[in-house]
């Protein structure tokens, strides 16, 4: 089963009882995040999950390489992750600084810091994926907006260092998206792919809009079959903020995940 | 002078005082919108615009190529162009239909009524102006997200039937659009150049919160160069659509915007 729950799509389930609901539910992999794993401690989660049969498919996040310390608070995650046993650390890269009109400037950091992290996330059996978010992100998020920018920014590492992330939210609407995963496939960049998605009208701020698989109008199922095409054989994580979502009890939300997820994407 | 001002920038200003406000502030180009127009009156419109000196840089707008009457209502759009002496149609082109998820589908429908329309705008002296809007728009105003996306669809048509808009708004977070740019001017595809700032955090339904030039984080001076540049030396329409700016008497927003344009665009 290649079905992972992403811990932000059930937020405000306890890590226990998310770990228990997983195990119960059949459902072998899960995303973590680092601040409810800092929270229940890092160590007592690996111990958890392990318990639990499970396994850690990534550690949400890294990244926002405008801050001062990007590399500093990076390594950690990094170290975190390998702590975790999850093989991938996720990145969203982070906007503009504050009063900056430098896009180019800002992309420029991202590549400057990878560059420090990529042989340190090696070293730890960590691969760091480049996150594109959803280009109405690109100004407070991350300046990385679209899959051929990814995997431009990939390019220099061993992949085996540095990957991508492909997320169905994001890159729905791109039209070079099909030959961007044809060439993240065939450079082995695909380092994870995430699932939710898109329907509108969009909640103020846009963070919390996502749709549940199947009630929006991105088709899951071709992303799908064009990220096994391209080789990738591994998890499938649903990554869905939504309001309404987070208000269900975990193990009914988990139980709609599922279901959606049979119905739309496997 | 090529600043312009787009009448949604003002939408509450009704026509007459708008043209007066104009001509009083030495603005000599403006770009008016089909509903307004039409309720004053088309003929009326050019008459008025014709006597206070004015110039009609574009008409806003066709497109949204989903509808089933696409054809015949673009076409009555190309005959109010015509009668208002604007020399440019802006298309937006429309989302997905109501339940498909067939993005490719609804792109394919945009081409198709292109081709049917190109010919007829040419009889008419009007250059249709396919707009690339902000991918966050793609599902329910317009699948066309991207500059590159635009002048592949445009291509297929004389050139001066067929163009491309430059949005500021809609384009500033694309790592291509300067090589889109480049490429839009040496096809001789620039129809018009509009410009708006990006601000955060967007309003619910992400429609009303483009921002005044120089609030944002766009570096609107090097659009201007960029699409000087690549040869286009015509009007540069504000196009700004905000809540606070809509509550601000018409002959003050103007004059904020005119003064924003001269420090952060000409």
């Amino acid at each position: 089963m290649r079905f992972s729950l992403n811990q932000w799509t059930t937020r405000h389930w306890p890590l226990p009882d998310l770990a228990a609901g997983c195990a119960a539910a059949g459902v072998s992999g899960v995303g973590l995040w680092r601040e409810p794993v800092a929270e229940y401690g890092a160590a007592r989660t690996a111990k958890l999950v392990r318990d639990h049969g499970l396994t850690v498919t990534s550690l949400c996040r890294g990244g926002f390489f405008r801050e001062p310390d990007a590399v500093a608070v990076n390594r950690r995650a990094v170290e975190e992750a390998a702590e975790l046993g999850a093989p991938v650390l996720c990145l969203v890269s982070g906007g503009l600084p504050e009063g900056s009109r430098d896009l180019d400037g800002a992309v420029a950091r991202v590549a400057d810091v990878l560059a420090e992290l990529a042989p340190y996330a090696g070293e730890h059996g960590v691969r760091l994926a480049i996150e594109p978010l959803h280009p109405m992100y690109c100004s407070d998020r991350c300046v990385v907006t679209t899959l051929a920018q990814a995997l431009d920014l990939a390019a220099p590492h061993p992949s085996d260092q540095v990957g991508v992330m492909i997320d169905t939210y994001h890159l729905w609407w791109d039209p070079a998206v099909w030959d961007g995963i044809a060439r993240a496939g065939a450079q082995d960049r695909i380092a994870l792919f995430q699932v939710a998605d898109w329907i509108t009208p969009l909640p103020e701020g846009v963070l919390t809009g996502r749709g549940m698989l199947g009630d929006g109008c991105i088709d899951l199922r071709r992303f799908r079959a064009a990220v096994d095409a391209a080789g990738y054989t591994g998890p499938i994580e649903a990554e869905i903020f939504n309001e309404a979502l987070w208000a269900m009890p975990g193990p009914e939300a988990l139980s709609l995940t599922l279901a959606r997820y049979r119905e739309h994407v496997e």
